[in-house]
């Protein structure tokens, strides 16, 4: 039994339309009016397949395929938001895989002696609210409901996330655990360079880095670009450039070590105006927390000294703190020789993105199966994964599902 | 004869609170909403003093007390745009002096040789619209009519200048020319430290240093900041900071130079994205032309040799190319006579910031009259010129505009 390959590529051509970008890309933030029309597509697609929906009470999307027995569930699961300039592959595919596994399995008439269900989670990619993969945080701890509902839209503050579900029609009843669930699946895109770049074609993800994001605002004083000396300014964007120049040395410093300053606004953001004030959010990721936590402690030293040496003040707030994650070994054994089967080259490997399995990972038995990404290329408009590995990577996914299916491990 | 001193702090006052911000500061950004009031506001004030009212196609406004012959007029002007962090002094303080010395001639009933125009000029501060000084730049150049009308908005490039002169209801008809003017005074606070560190009353302004304004839209590459790895980055926003230092290494190695990036925007400015675009504005400042171009090629150089190094592409836009300005030595000379004369201490000085008044001496002899700045500081809603102070410029305007209604010069 294998996937129909051109179903599935219809299927991530179609769903590409809804958000599309004049230069091809893919713009679905999560909870915009892009992202509830491919809620709703979705749902019809479930319901095409007789799928039972349900919606959670942070938005997460389920479609329950029933087996012989009333047994915890096996789930497939990833997300259909995009980042700003998104590709067609991130998110999508693990969501639509799912969907064509369950297809196959119908029109095979596969009975299964467990459920199967399908899930797609609330803001994966932590654009517009942090933090992100929170559809499945929500899951691994639901006490954090209320604290999530919270969250503010990132560029446009009053917005808050329970009335962004509630206006787009997705603040559901269940409760984000409604579901028993023992094993979850996630199939990818990479976003990296490695398969691709030795020739594997089947990554086998034993866990994720860490993940670490801190929002800071430093708070000089707006002065008159002409008239102030440069004794007398409190500039805070020179702070926020400096620290850029930090991260990067981060990286060459530490095992490892990844830095982003991708999100950055000056205040007033005028050009006869030596900044006030400058927000920005740090990204950093390691594999190892040690290092991670060191990479952290050295940046919060560099910014308290450079902002105390000019006067400056600085707020921070930790948005974001996830430790590395090491999915089932069982599980990545499993998907090495499921693909091994199917005659696909593997390779273990540890995810550099954050990923719904992670918190998923800390519920239930979990793992991710990833295919190449050409030139490692992702969250850009031209990413792009060949027909070929997406068919390879969705058989892989087809595989290991029955196998679980039909297990009573 | 002086000025009435309560009578102007309300004028001021009063004025202030139209575009008031919560923290006390003004921002009546050029043809706005609070723009057009404060311009309404004006027009209601020259009705009540007889002046002559006329707006011209950049929409500076004009209000002219006439002389016994029909000779070239004295003006004197400045402008009631605010930047967005702005406070109750820069621009207000030059316009209402002028209604201040039109209320004392009117009252003391005297009348002059010559024609009195008062002049608010359009969008000086330059935040919305560049480049700055627009409107007096309309007097100086008004073949650059055209080309001015289609300045866009900074932050939303939809919309134009001449749109907005309209939507306001101040697109004149008159050219900007249309009043025949031979002298030009100026009376600004100082918005720099100098005259209160050396404890000087007035300041006679010999000139204005040069100004370049330069856009820069670094574009690189959106990629994923959690597994692209350091090699393989082309981040536009690393590139923004290390020009942001570079600026700060200009102003300690160029004799006089100010360096400012207080304009910045990263794309798509999302936290897990690394940069694929920014876009900044450079303002350089001195006294020197030939030590302000030497800035303005090493920092081309610069941004050109880090961005070949690693592979991205630039934009680069003049936005704004001002020389340094020479004031009528005659007129600075009778400043400081002025002043001498009402008991006032002086200092010769040349002004860190652009005004109207170095575009009102390409044609007409044209000088500016400085008061005092608490700490140097402006553009800013901490900005405070005591009352004294504010008494003290405007009696010497008052005098000099005297001197020259009814000289034959």
């Amino acid at each position: 039994m294998q996937v129909n390959i051109d179903r599935l590529m219809g299927s991530l051509f179609e769903l590409s339309e809804i958000g599309r970008r004049p230069d091809g890309g893919v713009c679905r933030l999560s909870l915009t009016p892009e992202d509830k029309l491919a809620r709703d597509w979705l749902i019809t697609r479930f319901k095409a397949l007789n799928l039972h929906i349900t919606v959670d009470q942070i938005g997460n999307v389920y479609g329950v395929r029933k087996g012989k027995h009333d047994l915890p569930a096996i789930a497939i699961g990833s997300h259909l938001d995009t980042v700003t300039t998104g590709g067609r592959y991130d998110g999508s595919y693990g969501v639509l895989a799912g969907l064509e596994i369950v297809q196959t399995l119908n029109e095979n008439n596969v009975v299964t002696e467990k459920p199967l269900v399908i899930i797609n989670f609330t803001n994966e990619e932590g654009v517009r609210f942090t933090p992100d993969m929170m559809g499945s945080l929500a899951l691994s701890e639901p006490g954090r409901l209320p604290e999530l509902w919270m969250a503010p839209d990132l560029k446009n503050p009053k917005l808050l996330l329970k009335d962004e579900l509630q206006r787009i029609g997705y603040m559901g009843s269940s409760l984000p655990g409604h579901i028993d669930i023992d094993h979850y699946l996630e199939l990818h895109i990479e976003q990296g360079p490695i398969l691709e770049t030795e020739n594997f074609q089947i990554g086998a993800v034993e866990g994720v880095q860490g993940i670490f994001w801190t929002e800071y605002v430093i708070k000089g004083a707006a002065s008159h670009a002409g008239t102030t000396p440069v004794s007398k300014r409190k500039d805070a964007g020179l702070i926020a450039s400096q620290v850029n120049l930090f991260l990067r040395e981060l990286c060459d410093t530490i095992p490892a070590q990844l830095c982003t300053l991708g999100f950055s606004e000056f205040y007033p953001n005028v050009i006869n105006i030596v900044p006030e004030q400058v927000r920005f959010v740090t990204d950093l990721r390691n594999p190892e927390y040690k290092n991670l936590q060191r990479a952290q402690q050295l940046l919060d030293n560099f910014i308290n000294r450079i902002t105390e040496r000019e006067k400056l003040l600085v707020e921070r707030t930790e948005k974001v703190r996830f430790g590395p994650v090491s999915f089932s070994k069982e599980l990545v054994d499993s998907i090495q020789l499921a693909s091994a089967e199917l005659g696909y080259s593997t390779r273990r490997m540890v995810s550099g993105a954050g990923h719904d399995a992670q918190m998923m990972a800390q519920i239930c038995k979990s793992a991710m199966i990833f295919v190449p990404s050409k030139d490692g290329i992702s969250h850009n408009v031209t990413e792009y994964t060949p027909p070929a590995d997406i068919e390879r990577g969705a058989n892989v996914l087809l595989a290991m599902t029955r196998r679980l299916l039909n297990s009573n491990a």
